[in-house]
């Protein structure tokens, strides 16, 4: 069996049985959820790792070095977001072939010291650099979360419950019609093209959701359906949304008409929020973070088949011909 | 210019003048040592990352998959060691070839979870897979440091004194004799190869040089005299190591009898620390440890050029044409 059989949530299962065994009890959180959470010291510490790879995760050549730094260390941070965590320090590991230009390694840094900065305050602590054949970059992002009567404040994918409202936190569909801007050609200033080279991690509002009492949130970076639809399976509901309500750009609109909200629903990167929660929290956690794009887009529903059910105007089922990125299939 | 160009160590200084800019007052050890250190809800995180890349970390066809997951874990486990941590949490990436067997992968991750459960109980909280053309593996490990009148237990490449004797906490030599052996054909049940492909990383004696009040520590993942250079330009000393002193196994004497100095000095991968500090405390720590291959093999010296000499049975100096790894020009 190969990995491309068995798809990137397979193989995440295999693995799961293999490496979960035996775990800490001080482990809160583990394998399944945007981030790990564990008890130390008595403060609960948030962990994530994500990697870029050249011709996987970039468009090496048309994404900037720059951009590339600042989005491998925002995409970590939108996981930490995504937890209701906040992000503290980082690693950083390149993969590098040996006839890289030494301004384009610092050109990347730029990229990452911005982000560190700008989002949320992070330091860079150190790292690895590896030669290899192919460029590649793993940050890894440990942070903290709140607590509260000795429990941390943190939102996973198994708190979705049946009755909560579902709401993203801004506008989806941009990374990808950027993505597709960018390899037709259009400049990085193109307003598309920043949304997919330079995303911005949602931390205020995952944190304000998790003091607020909600307990549920996933980052969009493989497409809504897909995410929303990890989120089913681990809360053990279905999920509705309704097409119409999906919050979309202008630009997007504008750009690619007939295919926005395909590109919304499948395209992922964007690294908006999903929060599901009682109504009331819901709406005031999407106020007091001021977020003029978030919306309500749907409820979770009771289905034991733990589907995400997309709805048009008239209340008809829409689907797509993939629900979103596989690492292994795409 | 090029990394390669600059090599390793040239690339991190100039990685470090970006990345090292506004760094939190909370991080106690940054870029430039074994591992990270910061201070966090009144503990001490230790924290660090080792990337294995196939073709250039280890050899795809004759490393077992359950071996490069062993030592994924153990090499960053072993950086934990060199600053007398203890470590806790592990993040595992994978960058897969999408025909990569999930056997393999299975097998790979049997390999670090054993090295977890036996190397200091780790727990492996979460990672990430990713598709990329050539097979790598990132492991981030998350520790403790303990601590005495709110100062970390911990030991740095910058501890070195001059006075201090320098010692080794076991045999040196075997893992690179072991990868040529594996080179040439031999069994993986083979000593050498054995050494190579599990090492064992020194946790308790790296714990109990910092509980003994040692100051610094490097362990030995480029080569001897390479990694006690770092240590000699950390600390803005020089070191001399007598040759004869240096342990060697019978193995590696009866296997390369003309070349068992070169390959101890040179050869790297076998994870055994360097600790430098008091005559006293560090045949102190030796004892302890109760580490039978051990040995005092030199001393800290003034010296503005922060050379290591390293001699023979006469005094007289000996030099060799490479003095260890360099992850883009080896």
């Amino acid at each position: 069996v190969k990995a491309s059989d068995l798809g990137e949530f397979g193989l995440i299962a295999r693995i799961a049985a293999v490496a979960g065994k035996g775990a800490s009890e001080d482990l809160v959180a583990g394998i399944g959820d945007d981030a790990a959470v564990w008890l130390t010291g008595g403060e609960y510490a948030v962990a994530t790792t994500d990697t870029m790879v050249a011709g996987v995760h970039f468009r090496p050549g048309l994404s900037p070095w720059w951009d590339v730094g600042w989005k491998a260390l925002a995409v970590n941070i939108s996981d930490i977001a995504a937890m209701g965590g906040w992000p503290r320090f980082a690693l950083v590991t390149l993969c590098l072939p040996p006839d890289t230009a030494v301004e384009d390694v610092e050109a990347l840094y730029e990229g990452l010291q911005s982000a560190a900065r700008i989002c949320g305050g992070v330091t860079i602590a150190g790292g690895d650099t590896v030669r290899s054949a192919e460029f590649g970059i793993t940050v890894a992002v440990i942070g903290r979360a709140d607590q509260r009567d000795d429990e941390p404040l943190i939102l996973r994918r198994s708190g979705a419950r049946v009755g909560d409202v579902i709401a993203v936190t801004g506008h989806l569909g941009d990374a990808a019609a950027g993505l597709r801007r960018l390899d037709a050609g259009a400049d990085t200033d193109d307003p598309l093209v920043r949304a997919h080279l330079l995303p911005r991690p949602q931390l205020a509002a995952g944190a304000i959701a998790a003091a607020n009492g909600l307990r549920c949130a996933i980052d969009v970076s493989d497409g809504l359906l897909q995410d929303l639809g990890h989120i089913c399976e681990a809360s053990g509901v279905g999920a509705v949304v309704r097409g119409p309500d999906i919050p979309l750009s202008a630009g997007l609109l504008a750009a690619y008409p007939e295919e926005a909200l395909e590109l919304a629903c499948t395209g992922g990167e964007d690294y908006q929020l999903v929060l599901t929660g009682p109504e009331h929290l819901v709406r005031d956690t999407l106020q007091e973070a001021d977020l003029e794009d978030a919306a309500v887009i749907g409820e979770v529903a009771e289905d034991p088949s733990h589907a995400v059910r997309l709805l048009d105007e008239h209340g008809r089922d829409i689907t797509f011909g993939r629900p979103g990125w596989d690492a292994f299939r795409s």
